[in-house]
Formats: C-alpha cells, structure tokens, sequence
C-alpha cells in the first residue's frame, strides 16, 4: 500500500501585536493578530523529516514584528498583509501558496474634558475588522470583513408559513426579537480596492439593512443585507454572511397572572440556529 | 465527634434576562443577568433533608422575571436589585441575609442617516456596570461598579526605584505601555444616591484620571483614581479596584538591526500582575 | 445587475443531549452535541421571505430529541447520524444535501470500593469523539474523529536543519518538548465500517505512534501517525491531522547561575505553529 | 477629606510552568499555575510613587522559576508553597502576610502495549489538585482541595417537599439527575498532614458519598460529603464545598406521543442553582 501527502500546511497562529505610531499631537494604537499557513514543496519534510526546505514558525512570527516595524505609521491590515506574502513568496522559492488571516481589534480614545486624549484609550469589544489574503506566485485574492458584531432588533421581525411537522411545537409569530452575531466577509475585485473607507461603508450599510428590514426570516435578512452590498459597491464581486441566531426566548409568565407582550426574554447561546449563504454577482 | 455547620448560602445564579420597554418613539433596551445567594434558618436541609423551608432556586428565577414584569419602564439595576431582596425578605422568614448581584451589558443604537434608531442596537463590549445589594432584615449596603473595562495608554507610565534581588531581571524603565481591564466597586453610603448619574460621573472620572496620571506604578495610579472618586464623590464611602497588569512586552528587535522605539509589542494575558486595594475616608 | 444566491445552508448547533440508558444492572450514560445543515431548494426564502420550503430549526432540534427516545439504548453517534440524514432527508424533498455533526463527550463509572458504580459518573475532560455525515440523496460520507486531545512527550523530539534567514533567532535542538491537541478525523471507505472497535483502535494507534516516534518535526511525526493508520485500517480511505504546537519555553536560569536541563518550562498558548496535513491512498 | 487606604495586596497571578523530573527509567511531569498575592508596608507605593519597598511582580515569576529547579524531583504542591511563602517572607522585611496559591493538572501515561510509556503523557481533563497558603511570619494555614470535577449520577437523586409559592412552577420529583462541578478545599489541622495521600483519601470519599448517597436535596448530598470527610481525616479541621448544580432538564416529549421516563435530558450551563457550605467541627 502507499500513503500520499494529499494536502498540507503549516504556519503560525496568534501572533499578537500592539503597535504605537508615535505623533507627536497623538499617538495611534492599533492592536492585531496574524494567523500565517504556508502550503508549497514539503513533502520530504513529513516523510524523511528533513527541514532544509522548513522555513520556522518562529521566525514567521519574528517576520511579522520586523516587518510591522518598516512601516512607522498605522497600517490597514490589507496592506500589512500583502506586504507580509510578498516577503514570505519572494524569499522562499518552496512556497506555492500563502495564506494570511489578520484581525484588528477596535480600541476608541478616552475623553477628557470632551476631547479625544493624546495616547489613552478603551477597548470597544469583541468586533474585528478581519481580512483574509491568500496568494500564489500568479494570482492574490482579498477577502476582508468584520466578526463578532453583535447586533439585536426589538421588533420588526416575525417567522410564519414555514412547515409543520410532527414533531413542529413552535409558534408563528409575527413580533420577536431579531439577534445575531455578524460574520461577513467580502471579496474584493482587485486587491487596491480594500480600503478602510470602503470597510467602513460597508460595515454601516450592513447595519442599516439590518435595522430597517422587515425581516420574515433570518434568511430573507441575510440576504438583503448581502445583495445591498452587492448594488451598493462594484468593488465587490462577492460576499458571506454568516448569521447564528441568539434566540430571546419569551418568558411564559401566564402562571403568574400576567401577559408577557414580548417584554421579558431569557437570551439564550445554545442551542442556536445557524444561517449562512455567499451572494455574488450573476 | 460533632460537625456544625459554620457557614451556608444558597440561590440561583447566571439568570439572564433581556427586557424592552416598548414605547411609541422608541423601544428601550436592556440585557442583565441576575445571581442571588440567600442564608438563613437551612440547617435541617442540610442534615435531614428537609426541604420545608426551602425556596427552590427555580422559583428564584421566576421571581426575577415576574417582578421584573411589575415595571414597565427600564429599571436601573439597583432599584431593581432592592425590590427583589424586599420580596424575598417579606416572603421568607427563614432568610437572615441575602445577597443580588446584577450586571448590566452595554447596547447602543445603531445610527441610521445619522439617528439612532427605534429598535435596533449593537452591543458595546464586554464592559458591564454592576451591582451588589446585600441585606438582612436590619440593613441594606449596595456596592455598584464596572467590570471588564480595557484600557490602555501608549505612555505616561514608568516603573523604577524598585528593589533588585538574586532574582531581578526586568529592567527600569520610564516609558511603558499601561494597560489593565477595570474592575471598581463602590460603596454607597446609603441607598438612595445610587444613580446612574453618580455611576456615569465615577466611570467618567476614573478614565480621566487613567488617562491623565502620570504613573510611577499600577499601585499608584490606582490610588489616584480611588482618590479622587472619594474626593468628589461625597456619597461614595469607600471604593476597591483591581487592576491586572495586561503586560505589553516590548519586541526585541536588535538581532535584526532595528531600534524599538516603544512602537512594537506583544500583549500577553499570562502571567500577569494583579494590584488590589480598597480605599475610604478616614 | 443581479445578484446570485452561490451558496446557502442552515440548520441548528449546538443542540446538546443527555441520554440515560435505565438497565438494571446498571445505568448507561451518553452526552452528545449535535449540529445540523441543510442545503436545498430555499431561493425564494431568501429573496421572497417565502417560509413554506423552510423546516424550522426549531423542529430539527426537537426531531434530534425524539429520534433518541426511538432507540432505548445508547447508539453509536454514526448511527445516530445516520438515522438523523435519514429522517430529514425522507420527509424533506426540498432538501438536496445535509450535514450532521456529532461529538461525545467521554465519561468514566466513579470506582466505588474498586467496583465500578450502578448510576454515577465523573467527566474525563475535554476529548471528545466526533463525527460529520454527509448526505445527498445519492451519497453519504461518514468522517469521524477525535478533538481536544491533549498529549505530551518529555523528549524524543527536535527540530534542526531548518532554513535560516535575517528573521531567524530560533536556535536548533535535539531535545525539546513536544505538545499537541490533536484534532483528528479519518474518513470510512463505507459507513458500515464506521464502528466503536474501530474507533478506539484508531486513537489508541495514534496516541502509541506519538509516543514511540522519534520526532525530527512535528511535520514528521503528523506523517507518521497519519500513515500507520491507514497501514493498518484497511477500511479508512483518508485521514486529516490539525495538530497545533503547544510550544512549552525552556526557562533561562543562566542569569541566577543555573542551568535548566530541560527541566523547567513555560508552557504558552499563542503563539503557536500549527501543522496539518491530509493523507491518503495512492 | 482624607482618604485612607484600608486594604491593598499586589502580586504575580497566573504564573504557569511545566516541570519534568528527567529519571533514567522514567521521566515525571508535572504542570502547574501559581498565583502570589502580597500584603505589608506599601503606603507610599500608592501615595509617592515610591517604588524602594516593591518586590516587581515579574521577579516574583522568576523566583517560581528558579526555586522549582532548586529541588529536582516533582515537589508536592503544598510544599513548593511553603517554600515560596518562606523565600519572600525572609528575604522581605515589608512584607506582612503572603497568600501563595497553586493548582495542578492532572496527566497520565500514556499506554504503549499496555505498559506506562516512560516520557509520554494524555491530559486527563479539567479537574485540578489545589493548595491555598496563607502565612504571616507568626502563622501559616494550608487549605487544599480539588477543583473542575464534573460528575453525574443518573438516579439517587429527588427534590420534594419544598417551598410553594406564587412562582412557584417547579414539579416535586424523586428522581433526576443530579450533576455537579465539585470545588471543595479543606484546612488542614497543620502543615504537615498536607500529604498527597490525604488528598487522594479525600478525592475518593467524596466521590464515593456522592454515588451511594440518596439525595433528598443538594444541601443534603453536600453536607454528607462534607461530614463524611470530617469523621474519616482527623487532620482536617474544616470544609467547603461549592456545588454548582448543573440542571438536566428533562425533555417532554409528550406532543410526539412520547413518554420520556427520564432518558432524554438537556444539560443546561444557565442558570444554575450554587449550594455552598463550610463544615466545621465543634
């Protein structure tokens, strides 16, 4: 019998960085976390251990601070991560593939007196502005987004007409509550084109949809908010979203003697519907 | 061989409860989650199994739900925390002592054209205001507070004049990264100035002294900010902090020829330093 | 321009189970988690909020509940996703695909006077035993596997000849320690082979093979585990191997006139290498 | 006003290390986590800045470090304890009171051919030996104890004869599970009890009450725990134990025609009842 070595990857996860810019009217903060996976000629490193072609994990990870530091100024992940393949591709003829994930926390500056401090600043949660380049020597896609956005609607939103079955106990309803977590992500049509403004537009678009959709399902809203990007920015070929929903149960208070009119929830984590689709352009 | 029970408590805990109040112009909105310990005459549960004077814990939740019920508006979680020890206290006479702690999460509205909108929200992170009333049948404290509140300045923070042993390898330094996750507790020194007012003006307060001190050490920058919530606050009695060290290690970047000028880290979450203290009037 | 649904599915996660099999000799206990998605003829609830195709996540979490209570016993969780595709594929027309995923949580009889107890348990921790079965109405696939095993060996494992660049301050060694959570999953030539012998040959294979290996990399040994299996497990196709490096620092003492003989560690959550790998038959 | 500073204690938490005692017929393992909290004379460390009386929390990590490579073999954790509260109250005249606290994982051989493999080991999970050490320079005290062991038992279990109130909606049951995550410590009588074979006598009597106790209650089922310990360990002087009771909420599944005599369970994290208590002797 003979094994093949019919995928393979390896890289560096979690590099962590703070970064401080400097100014002297204020300093920039920007906080972020490398995910690297190399794919490329390793084949002999797995069968016959020889790691003349193994470039370290380590050294990835000190790559990344060393190549952070050549650019004194704050730096959209894109471009660090584009700067980060380049490195890795032209100085390791053994790769044919790289993947770089990065994610950037949001960290807004204190007010003292009314005014944004000089170099002072909390940290706004748990949402990312995520992007994902992955490259070859012919060909780089960039596919940016934002994660761990957790958004809730009090109305506007219902779920009826759907199948009963025998094992279907749950009520339509025309008025519940609407909470998700977003994970969306899109793909650029050309790398030049992802820019934080962009992000930003897409990111409030994405949250108006979500506010002002009369929603029947998570899937019709889902897809609204997707196909608005679509129309909305041509820079964008296409986009996923995935929507887990956090069901606010309605708290049954009839035994106490009292109507509950979709006024007291129990928020719940699990278990959860999960709802996902890609939208792209025909 | 005799055994006394020396110490006993009992509840519910992690009762989470999204509320609306649904107005005409805009629904309120509010996510807490509520733990409830109560002590009391329980000695025979304990060695007989006598669950007579038992309230069980479920019934504790329902009851956070009902009474919740009986305000339509948004309560401040105080308020709310001191209706449910008066109900169990009134109800159970077997209670000597209990405690409510609630927790708050933060949720804003989403913007749309620039307004906020009528129902739609995000959630702002993992910083909640807390609270903690505690009482017997003779007296009530309430002890509110922040948690999971990171903050970070990029410079105004030293560390030196510090005593070196066999052991001593960290270097003194004038000008470090400062960073830490908030955990305050406040005193009132009685119930009825706990308002979100006061707590708004403490929160406001102790960013600003972060932001604004010049720190020789977390142990000093803490008293700082104790001291000047108890110097303007003549409702607080006392105040606690704790203040972990989220240590931003400075990259070494010679072995590569470069000089780190304070702009490259990386955040650690272990191991830390933990600085605690309490302060109150004389 | 018009917009194209590429993808979609939905389902339900994390519908967590606890099952009781009452003999009289004993208790049988299982504890699953069960995640679902359907793939399918659901265009127009996206872009129509038509819900009539829709069966609700809702039910697939109740159906996970009564098709348990069907087999008195504890079933196999290849099994029990079977006959889960089965039921949602047999009543669902509109469905061209589903996934079922699994994991088992392992639980051990507490010893009581050396014997092991009627009807009480303790958790062994986080391993758990997983599954995913994929289903069209002309396939099925079934991949199961092991998750959140945490193993470790003292030595028998370096990591030198390993390309040097200006980035690199890694030095070599022929003894280090080796740590790992093997994420595991192995692919049945045919679901009927899918069994408990099997499984548990699997793991106890790869967990001999980690510790008798003479690790150049944790490249090789990831080979190594991944080729005796599908040597001696004629009825596995292919097997995929995640295995992050769960780097653990040799401490520096030389600063307190002590040299650390492999004795004292760090171990560090992130960074970490992470290395997987596919293999096959040719 | 004048404020005072009533309580502060600093220190270096979260200090992680895996040790192994390299035998030539085999290699030992052991990982832990220590936390070190300090308390003594330092007012104007919060007042001054002055920084002449403050051990550094990083030199404290490095004095785990070294003082662990200062005794070869694996070193129980309550005597690695003692030694460290003796390091830093001898070599530190400011210091008052020192809380050293230590929690152990749990690793096992792992079996090549059925014989413990000599340097290869699986992680057994979350559950963790614990010590707390608080010693000034005229007293010490040791508690330990055990912390994260889930265990369930399948029957043995009612809740009956409690309180009924107008929330109340909770049924009366003589049989359910009953599932628990056991943090228990116990002080011992003096220093020198505290022998790993206590702790293992103890581990295995409170497992060994919880599957043969007939529960009435929580309370109850702790409290014969607590009790059984006391009469059989005469070194141990005192008792806690936190009992989280981790509901297993029986499914109905009535709508489906189904009768569900207590098989079909979901295990729930939230809410959860805490039953807690310290047993002393007279």
């Amino acid at each position: 019998m003979s094994v093949i070595l019919a995928h393979n990857n390896y890289g560096k996860s979690k590099v962590r960085m703070v970064k401080v810019a400097r100014h002297g009217d204020r300093h920039d903060l920007q906080e972020i976390n490398v995910d690297i996976a190399c794919e490329g000629d390793f084949e002999t490193a797995h069968t016959l251990g020889d790691n003349s072609k193994v470039l370290p994990t380590d050294t990835m990870k000190n790559t990344v601070y060393a190549l952070a530091k050549q650019v004194s100024d704050i730096e959209e992940i894109e471009a660090f991560a584009l700067r980060l393949k380049d490195h890795f591709l032209n100085h390791n003829p053994q790769l044919s593939r790289i993947t770089i994930e990065i994610d950037e926390s949001m960290w807004t500056r204190i007010l003292v007196g009314g005014k944004s401090h000089h170099h002072s600043f909390t940290k706004g949660g748990d949402e990312k502005h995520t992007t994902k380049v992955i490259a070859t020597r012919d060909m780089v896609t960039i596919e940016s987004g934002i994660s761990d956005l957790l958004i809730l609607k009090t109305t506007g939103s219902g779920f009826s007409g759907f199948i009963k079955d025998q094992y279907t106990t749950l009520p339509e309803t025309t008025d519940r509550i609407f909470a998700t977590v977003v994970k969306a992500s899109w793909l650029y049509a050309k790398p030049e084109v992802a820019t934080r403004t962009t992000w930003q537009g897409v990111r409030q678009l994405l949250l108006e949809t979500f506010a002002l959709h009369n929603s029947f399902s998570v899937q019709q809203t889902l897809y609204a908010m997707g196909e608005n990007i679509l129309e909305n920015f041509a820079d964008i070929s296409e986009i996923s979203l995935s929507l887990p929903n956090k069901h606010c149960l309605l708290v049954n208070l009839s035994a106490f003697g009292m109507e509950n009119n979709n006024e007291i929830f129990v928020p719940t984590d699990e278990p959860h519907g999960l709802i996902e689709a890609r939208l792209s352009r025909d």
